[in-house]
């Protein structure tokens, strides 16, 4: 595909506007953000899959199955999971006070919350804090943003242009990264014209290949979310066209998240190329970009480059043959059918000391390949969340 | 099963003896050790599933298919993994040395390495580090447990009586915890009468629920070996009698690892009761132990409960209804029905400071229960393992 390019301010697509602010769930920082659409958008959106899921995603599970949202409205510092039937009501309740601002009905907003599990919802300082709110709408996503940070060193947000219609990411969190229960939310707007069933499929799609590679800790929240919302006011745009550009920034923002991954210094692509699957693939580059023994390797650009082996050979169920294995460090070979290559020392230490370190693996078995998307693992991971809970 | 007495000084059965060396792979630590059977004894082995096995663990698998090994031979500091065929030649030569020393065939010697791979294994220093080191055999486990240290802060030997019989745990690392790949040594030798058919079997059982449920850092290691001796010179033990005590010193192995994996301040114990099946039980306790979150909750002794739900969650494939899920900590009811107990913060916060923490998950949906061990994850763990090549 085409290489997309990102606008260098990002902006909402025609139709979208956000606002934030700080409602009193945290001390001083914002704590809640609405992003609104002016006429009813066709959205689709996929959720944790972990079993212990938030009354919003509960809640929102529902509200997607008509494909029609206005808005979403996201609080930080709460999680609202582990909270039972009081929660789902706390979620309606939410849904309800952010439809009445906006003027629409509850089952066209999407609730979303991200923070401390099996605490109740302080859902009077939402319901207040969500009056007015309205009047504050503007059209930097980067205000919305900021609204959803949680331990996020910078605000996230993206966007591209595809033809006449725009396409903007806006995400906080980096896979189970954000202390207590860490969850990643994305939003993507957009003003081209689609149906909810090809939406859901493309979404899906670009999905599959970005953040469902992202991982910081192997750990999954339970409340991440990604959903998408086209209000159609640039008209239609051919799939065709559409997708590309959908996935290009769907796997920026994924190595956006990745980067401020809680304490890392490094982005870690792995990708493994000619394996027997595309599941396979998939499978071994989430083996290497987990590893604690590879992510610590990188923060100390130690050439310790057997734990790659071990990463690779510890998929037990997968068709790996030492003799046809290859892996190079920045394009440099390290490990050549399974043996370690007599490289320089320095050379290695000096590729793996940059900011973005791709590791890459041929299993020289077939024809699928795959890309994870991971961090390296840093003191200040350990001090982030050892005691998130208490401070 | 009553519980196992442990001996206060640890004793090899009879008939066995040990020795450890400096002989020249590290500075001045011991890096060589040598157990020997007066007799042939009965033997079996696990080693791991990694696909990328180191050459002793590719000849181990030829030896022990004899089913009998008068004596076992252990280097560190280099593992001799990703090595090629050299290392196979290297493997042999260390056995034969080992047998010409003690008048003995090659194949009744098995080889583990464990260190630094990809580095071709200083073989001459090995045969002549062997060289004259029967006369030093003696009775003492920890004298063995010491030449095959890495990491471990200190030698780990334990030893029981089974009627007339003694059975003899001595090991090293824990899980992956050795810097670059880790790898767990395990040799139980026993005076006791056992075919190696018999062996093999009560062995793999006992492995099943002890090693096979320790985790460190979800890496496995391309080295892991657990073998196990029996000379017969105490006659005839029923395995009946046998197994639980064999089973028991491989629990108490297992605890003793754990605690001691790197940087660990405490033992975890995960236990998940009233699962569907053993299989999911065992997946639910490991996806506990594993979780960074939960590992740096436990260090932090930071009560953030929602962690275990979590990890219990992203098990997608088990059996799991928040409606039927209990949690405690150390006996103490966090987690009722899927819901976070309002309990007493400083009650928890103590038990979550003890050196020992048990993590009960309830299921309430089957009948059966595993136990998973592991540590928690510290800023220890970051600093042994992001410089281990080049210090």
């Amino acid at each position: 595909m085409p290489a997309t390019t990102f606008h260098a301010s990002p902006r909402l697509p025609r139709g979208f506007r956000c606002a934030s602010r700080n409602v009193g769930l945290k001390p001083n920082a914002k704590d809640l953000a609405l992003f609104v659409s002016e006429v009813d958008a066709a959205a689709a959106a996929v959720f944790t899959r972990n079993q212990f899921p938030g009354a919003p995603v509960t809640l929102g599970r529902e509200t997607i199955r008509a494909g029609r949202v206005r808005a979403i409205v996201v609080n930080s510092r709460v999680s609202n999971v582990a909270t039972g039937e009081r929660g789902i009501h706390h979620a309606r309740r939410m849904a309800a006070a952010a439809a009445a601002e906006i003027g629409t009905t509850p089952d066209r907003v999407l609730v979303s919350s991200t923070g401390v599990i099996g605490v109740p919802l302080p859902i009077e300082k939402i319901e207040q804090g969500i009056r007015g709110i309205a009047r504050e709408l503007q059209d930097d996503p980067l205000v919305g943003a900021e609204g959803i940070m949680t331990t996020d060193t910078h605000p996230k947000a993206l966007s591209a242009s595809v033809g006449e219609a725009t396409i903007t990411w806006v995400a906080k969190g980096s896979g189970m990264i954000e202390p207590n229960m860490a969850t990643m939310l994305v939003y993507i707007f957009t003003d081209a014209r689609l149906d909810a069933s090809v939406l859901d499929r493309v979404l899906r799609q670009a999905v599959d290949v970005s953040f469902n590679m992202l991982s910081i800790d192997s750990d999954t929240s339970t409340s991440d979310t990604c959903a998408m919302l086209a209000n159609g006011l640039a008209g239609d745009i051919a799939p065709d066209r559409f997708v590309p550009v959908l996935t290009a920034g769907c796997i920026r923002m994924t190595e956006i998240l990745a980067r401020d991954g809680e304490g890392a210094k490094h982005l870690l692509r792995a990708t493994v190329r000619s394996a027997a699957s595309t599941q396979e693939a998939r499978r071994v580059a989430k083996s290497v970009i987990n590893s604690p023994l590879v992510k610590t390797m990188i923060f100390g650009a130690d050439p310790n480059v057997g734990r790659l082996l071990m990463a690779v050979g510890k998929c037990f169920d997968c068709t790996i043959r030492p003799q046809t294995t290859d892996v190079r460090i920045n394009g440099h070979q390290v490990v050549r059918r399974g043996e370690r290559v007599d490289f320089d020392d320095h050379v290695v230490r000096a590729a793996l000391a940059t900011e973005v370190v791709d590791l890459e693996v041929d299993l020289g078995v077939g024809e699928s390949d795959a890309t994870a998307y991971g961090c390296d693992l840093t003191q200040g991971y350990i001090d982030e969340n050892a005691a998130y809970y208490s401070s």
